[in-house]
């Protein structure tokens, strides 16, 4: 049976929110699985990296394919090829999970270093903003877009903090640095996160306004 | 005077290179500036990041535009998908150039911890990846891509050599670990324009073959 365009629109829609909500869940089951030292979810989250790069494909194909046969007009295409690059970043998203997957495997093979605070926080606020960034995305919501990307501020300042904090362990025992070396590539993977989160909002204001947010420095 | 659809794809081809020639260079200039310790280079790098950006919104611009007016088929809807997909990421080792450009801000304000060897190495390989992957879109040539991204192997061991032997510095020497630290980070922004690299190889691959080379693990 052929597919109404319209039809065809929400089926990428759809798919974009399933892959988003899987990006999401690895994000904050990686972090979860370190402050809990729980091996187990770092199985869960390589089982649905399987799943994120499928859809990845997947997203790819049904758009380009949409594209050729439909020939949509300027609205159309600009929701297409937004949905091609948030694609990329949602992948993205995925390896900097993994990322963080494997820093983890290698710390909990050793005493926890200190009790985690700013990168949970870090995290959740990356996953806030991803969450965002997709509603954004589906709604065609500008305004929420520009919202989600002021976050990205706190993200960094937590990033730093965490720097600066984990440099005072290391420089007063030396044999913290390995723990403390993971645990800052933690922080910078999930600020990264929060960085393809940013990407995805930049996305939907050209989507939305046609205009280019991109390299305009901050934000008013 | 209206162009015809041929010259608009040259002029496509040719502004990608354009990006990429700048982008290779500000990538072989942040790692040259930190050897030898050269304020100088710093500030022609920013200045090519302006350029680099303002290229990233046009080529974006012009591959829609033409997508929307020309309609065109599978091949050539392939190329002008694969030349936004390589802008995303020519625009974000540019992003990787101007980190490095950061670390070595701070790396310059402070005696120089060791010889730098292997970081110039995967920087030299980096360059090299990204050169032979612009060859390969350009001449549409599969093969040079598969070979080209076989090197990402290489630079991914450089940076494991490079953080065991600055871990044994931090271990050894506690003052040394705000430096070496820097220097860590700097070999993981030369391995993300590899990886930014190899990913420019598998939009290659993909818009020769029409086929999904990402995510089949090693390639044989």
């Amino acid at each position: 049976m052929k597919k109404h365009f319209s039809e065809e629109l929400t089926l990428i829609r759809q798919t974009v929110l399933r892959m988003g909500g899987l990006v999401e869940q690895m994000t904050h089951l990686s972090v979860q699985a370190l402050v809990e030292r729980n091996e187990e979810m770092l199985k869960d989250i390589r089982k649905m990296e399987t799943e994120v790069n499928q859809l990845h494909i997947d997203i790819d194909e049904m758009c380009l394919e949409v594209i050729a046969r439909r020939q949509p007009a300027a609205t159309d295409l600009r929701f297409l090829s937004a949905a091609m690059k948030i694609n990329t970043d949602m992948e993205r998203i995925g390896d900097q999970a993994i990322n963080i997957v494997q820093r983890t495997e290698s710390l909990l093979t050793v005493p926890l270093l200190k009790p985690l605070i700013d990168i949970p926080r870090m995290a959740e606020t990356a996953k806030e903003m991803l969450r965002d960034a997709l509603d954004a995305f589906v709604n065609g919501n500008d305004e929420l877009a520009y919202e989600t990307i002021k976050k990205d501020d706190l993200v960094d300042q937590l990033k730093d903090q965490v720097f600066r904090e984990l440099l005072t362990y290391m420089m007063a025992d030396p044999s913290t640095i390995p723990r403390a070396l993971d645990l800052i590539l933690v922080s910078r993977h999930v600020e990264r996160i929060a960085d393809h989160a940013t990407n995805i909002c930049e996305d939907v204001i050209f989507m939305v306004k046609g205009k280019d947010v991109r390299h305009q420095g901050p934000l008013a």
